[in-house]
């Protein structure tokens, strides 16, 4: 038997991610709440790490409470091919969302073992602390602290909304471990994930070839105008923030019709006060979501917003503040492991399209110190963060056979 | 002395404003709160109609509690002129909405009666239940019961929103009274009350001569998308109900423009669920408060913005609903009773301005049964319903003395 023969078992990572999605499973749904460090969440892990035991891993925990499963018996020295995702969950999550790049991670590996097939380098499957961010900001701390973006001890000072730690939920939930960071650098890194989003599936197409992330650009804008009766009020004496945010709104998505390609503009929260019928608000609080794989095209992106912001609330005698809630630039993943993916999905006979990622992903921190990219799996009407996400069983068997495929490739390739 | 010399006592009216502010004052502010037919509406109505009792006046309370006092010694057949308001407030109200209409009236009758001067025709002042609908909608019911537009056990029988009747709690402070409704119909019906909007300060002028009021349309308008990931849904497939919210209220806007005149417009809430920084909203609820002093106009006005609003949604693939939430045809006040206070003022040496009444008032319940008509004096920086509502003692000195003239004025006239 060779390597590319080797074929995962379908029904065992199904069942799995059906076991894990039974853990802080909400009634009456097939959706699950996990939020990191939680209880459920330690729940979540102990499952996961019991399968890991099981199949004789190597696990490493480190101080941010990243769970790295290694195939034994390689020489230390030699780096290993790894692969992982997330297993928290938002409040109102899915089951898929990280859990299947976990799961199917673990699947590759308990594929290569039970074939007897001999590599020259381990694999290696992990899941990072707080991927989602739900609980604790920023969202992909752990993988950020595992490649070295944020002190240990910074990130372990963070706090929910509560107060409550990260170091303390670690000690609680028992997944504060000992193994170093920035732990160790993988000789590469590929991540299988859910796309959650409706591309793949419009386009009935079964692997998305991931090329890099969207750089990200949140704007928090306040809008301080004047309050006062709607019958009252003639128009010429009006300071509407309303309007102005009814406008900026309307420029932003004609922005992307402008710019076109990847560029996506969101207004997704929107706030008046005093939020009344027959009152003229005092002020609006908008948010506005900018999204590019092109940094010189998102900055170009973010000048014409911040300029028309600026027009449109001096015509109205309105007042701004803005706040920059987020900014990522545009993560660019390795030529050649995108390469790799797309050959090995089309030597599989499946059908694929390189795009980039629209969502914040664990491969982005590690594309920072690795060679990396992911492969997406289709999303059933685009949807996730939902209890009613779901990807095809079809369709996961497909995403987990590129990703061993891949895997067992990388083990082959040297990157200079 | 004639009573065209008969002037006011400043001191004595603001001094009862400050009295019955008192009550229910807001701490810290010179606002107050008495919702209707709580302890303290009870309480500055006992306050005002000891005030009432001690100038010897008739006092009658109606079934809705309604209190009207009238000068003792007429021919019960001689129908009086009457003048009038309401001293609810909203519950972070001022001490001049309402209450300034209801004081200036006792004030004339007070001045008249020390004046000695012999009228052929009574005078009267009445205050009328819940006219804010603050509590129990709609507002302005004491008035529509006197007048006949809602049965007496139609009235008694809302419920606030903890189901709470009018009946009991009328019962319970004291003031379902034993006079009939609907109510005596006066002579004729002239309201002081402040603006409630920048106007007359924007143009420096102090006595609003107000020649009706404005006809109310008020849409509710739901909006139903498709929620999803604003990273990870191109703008080719999203349904987002936030982006026609916008565009409807960037319409209205300019609808007022195209239309001119007396045409307001206002988006006063909106609501997008789930109103979060990086999802496309699936739901926008807003509303749409349209205005015109022309019952065609207001219709034209109508149309337009439905025609809009159903375009823009089906443009975006958005399902639509909307609510009528209320709907009010203008109502036109008495050209001979407007002519009066315009006169009136002038002869007082006092610039005028004519305008219609952008809120609803008392007097336009009285406009379906008497000739009737308003005065408005200013409102320091057009705030009304806030507990920064404030009008210049010179200008709530002018308007009773405007009050007072308008009021003699009528006595002596016979409408055919």
């Amino acid at each position: 038997m060779t390597s590319t023969d080797l074929r995962i078992d379908r029904d065992r990572l199904i069942r799995r991610l059906e076991d894990l999605g039974a853990i802080g499973a909400i009634d009456g749904t097939t959706g699950c709440a996990r939020l990191a460090l939680t209880d459920d969440d330690r729940d979540g892990r102990d499952l996961v790490r019991t399968w890991m035991c099981d199949l004789g891993l190597d696990i490493s925990i480190d101080g941010i409470g990243n769970v790295v499963a290694t195939m034994p018996g390689f020489d230390p020295a030699i780096a290993p091919v790894m692969t992982g995702s997330h297993i928290d969950t938002v409040a109102t999550g899915g089951r898929y969302d990280g859990n299947l790049g976990v799961l199917a991670g673990l699947e590759v590996i308990e594929t290569v073992i039970a074939s007897g097939v001999e590599l020259s380098r381990p694999l290696a499957v992990g899941w990072f602390t707080d991927e989602e961010g739900a609980r604790f900001a920023p969202d992909m701390l752990g993988s950020l602290v595992y490649v070295g973006g944020m002190p240990l001890e910074e990130a372990l000072e963070i706090e929910d909304r509560n107060g409550i730690g990260v170091g303390d939920e670690l000690d609680r939930i028992g997944y504060r471990g000992a193994a170093p960071t920035p732990g160790r650098v993988p000789h590469a890194f590929v991540e299988l994930h859910i796309e959650q989003g409706p591309v793949l599936e419009d386009e009935g197409i079964t692997i998305g070839v991931v090329e890099g992330v969207q750089g990200i650009s949140w704007t928090e804008v306040t809008l301080t105008g004047q309050s006062c009766h709607a019958g009252t009020t003639p128009m010429r004496l009006r300071h509407d923030p309303g309007v102005v945010a009814a406008d900026v709104s309307l420029f932003v998505r004609s922005l992307t019709r402008d710019i076109g390609g990847s560029q996506v503009a969101t207004v997704g929260a929107l706030t008046l006060h005093p939020n009344l019928v027959n009152v003229v608000p005092s002020t609006a609080v908008m948010t506005v979501d900018l999204r590019n794989t092109d940094e010189s095209v998102l900055q170009q992106a973010e000048t014409r917003f911040r300029g028309h912001l600026a027009q449109a609330a001096e015509a109205e005698g309105v007042g701004v503040d803005t706040r920059m809630l987020a900014r990522f630039e545009p993560v660019v993943f390795d030529a050649r492991v995108v390469d790799v993916v797309e050959a090995a999905a089309r030597d599989a006979g499946l059908s694929t399209k390189r795009m980039p990622s629209g969502a914040g992903h664990d491969a982005q921190m590690f594309a920072r110190v690795c060679p990396t990219a992911m492969i997406f799996t289709p999303s059933v009407n685009g949807i996730s963060h939902n209890v009613t996400e779901y990807t095809e069983p079809d369709d996961i068997e497909s995403g987990a056979n590129v990703l061993l495929d891949v895997m067992l490739r990388l083990v082959e390739m040297e990157f200079a």
